[in-house]
């Protein structure tokens, strides 16, 4: 496996390689849950590559692009363990030569949820995904529906602008006690991750009640989400919403949609977690 | 020549042809000047491409979308002469399946010069530009240096995303009397015709007097051609700015600058008409 560092290189790499290609775009401080997407790539294609780079454009001022984890060797490790072909790490330098004044926004999607309270942060992972599909020119690309936003943003993007790749959801992997997995549960400390649990918990139940048919609209079960996670000591929630899917618009009625996501985001201490459920038609 | 109109087809032609692939985005209304990029593209390049396609998204409320001419019959069979291999000629249906909420912006280059008297222009153009780079994949395409300010934001938009595609400006062209090609000339009657040809006739003396070296600032060279256009009975001057290029900043001193642009725009009658020099270093 190749470990790629700069732009010139990934093109020649990238044009040398069979096809299809799929891509996983991370951030690094790689879990299971990247692993997974990995191996799907693998099942899917001849060619699979993965990019580590913390892209500081979608980070608001405050957030934690200083202190988010960064280990490339055990993650080049984990990568080549899964049976990626490529890594492309590119500096911070090389991705940004000079300050971006191109930008890619997808309106409309990006001003709820995460977009409500990270300001400019999908704006970032738009652009830097397109850099990222422009150099890697990926037929399939992988993303994990933890961030069912970024998924619903991201397969916009590419329908609006008909690029040439294929988006592939995955789904959220879980730490045995329920916790989705995220580069961001080591910031936790025991009690806050015991507390954490409250986000799988909460839409655990609220599945099982929209199972049962008594909720008519998306605001009765976010009600119940939202009073569920703000009743535990020590989470303060961020929102707790549930909408169509993909498109992010109120529920009106449960019946009448065919896909619902039900989405929290809670700061545990000093950290952010999001998760969600997506609930297909009536079971 | 094969004339395409759907997305579909488009991609499966791509597929089969020889590399690399020039190609050449034109609104149609072809004119000498679109022909000379066709004819440059087909001496570079193994496939060459034209898009005919007047883009919605780039023409302001008011503006003359809907009068803009329009003959595709005709432009297929200058294309064809040309010696392009394929047309590209989508429906807006095609392009827009349903509204574009996804954006690509270039801040800066975009607020000065055409950005300023036509707000959201250089959104529309580096939107659907992205749009047809994404479907025709080409490796070159081609860009009058008519429309200096728009290779400028283009050229910035591909290095800023990483676009894998190069950019290359051909000169503009002109009548014999010196008047800019330009699809919008048909709307000129034989006198605003006539009084057009201050904007050429004020540039060539603008380059005349720069020459000499009698301008320090591009200030003093951006007065002489607002009040000799200004001085013009029947013609509006929109703008007269002298900038360097690409980056459209200020001229401090000609002494400094590789390159500067001298850019006009006016209204004769009500068509709005631009022209520019590119002056190189101090000849």
């Amino acid at each position: 496996m190749e470990v790629i560092y700069d732009r010139d290189r990934l093109r020649q790499y990238r044009s040398g390689v069979p096809q299809p290609v799929g891509f996983i775009p991370t951030m690094g401080s790689l879990h299971e849950g990247h692993l997974s997407l990995i191996r799907q790539a693998r099942k899917e294609c001849k060619t699979v590559i993965v990019s580590i780079y913390v892209n500081p454009l979608q980070f608001g001022p405050g957030e934690d692009f200083e202190r988010y984890p960064r280990d490339l060797e055990r993650d080049v490790s984990l990568v080549k363990e899964a049976g990626a072909d490529g890594v492309f790490a590119p500096t911070r330098e090389e991705m940004l030569p000079r300050p971006s004044i191109t930008k890619v926004t997808v309106s409309g999607l990006t001003d709820r949820l995460c977009g409500a309270s990270r300001p400019g942060h999908f704006d970032g992972v738009a652009t830097v995904v397109t850099k990222l599909f422009h150099l890697i020119q990926p037929d399939r690309a992988y993303f994990g529906l933890k961030d069912a936003q970024q998924v619903a943003v991201i397969q916009r993007m590419v329908e609006d602008l008909h690029m040439p790749v294929t988006i592939v959801p995955c789904p959220t992997l879980r730490e045995p006690d329920g916790l989705a997995m995220s580069s961001r549960n080591v910031y936790l400390s025991p009690s806050e991750r015991e507390r954490a649990l409250i986000l799988n918990r909460s839409l655990e139940e609220a599945t099982r009640r929209w199972k049962t048919g008594e909720w008519q609209r998306g605001t009765e079960a976010a009600r119940y989400l939202r009073e569920t996670i703000t009743s535990e000591p020590g989470v303060e929630l961020d929102y707790a919403e549930v909408l169509t899917y993909p498109g992010l618009e109120p529920v009106e009625s449960f019946h009448k949609e065919e896909f619902v996501l039900a989405a929290v985001a809670a700061r545990v201490g000093s950290t952010r977690l999001i998760d969600n459920r997506i609930w297909q038609g009536r079971e």
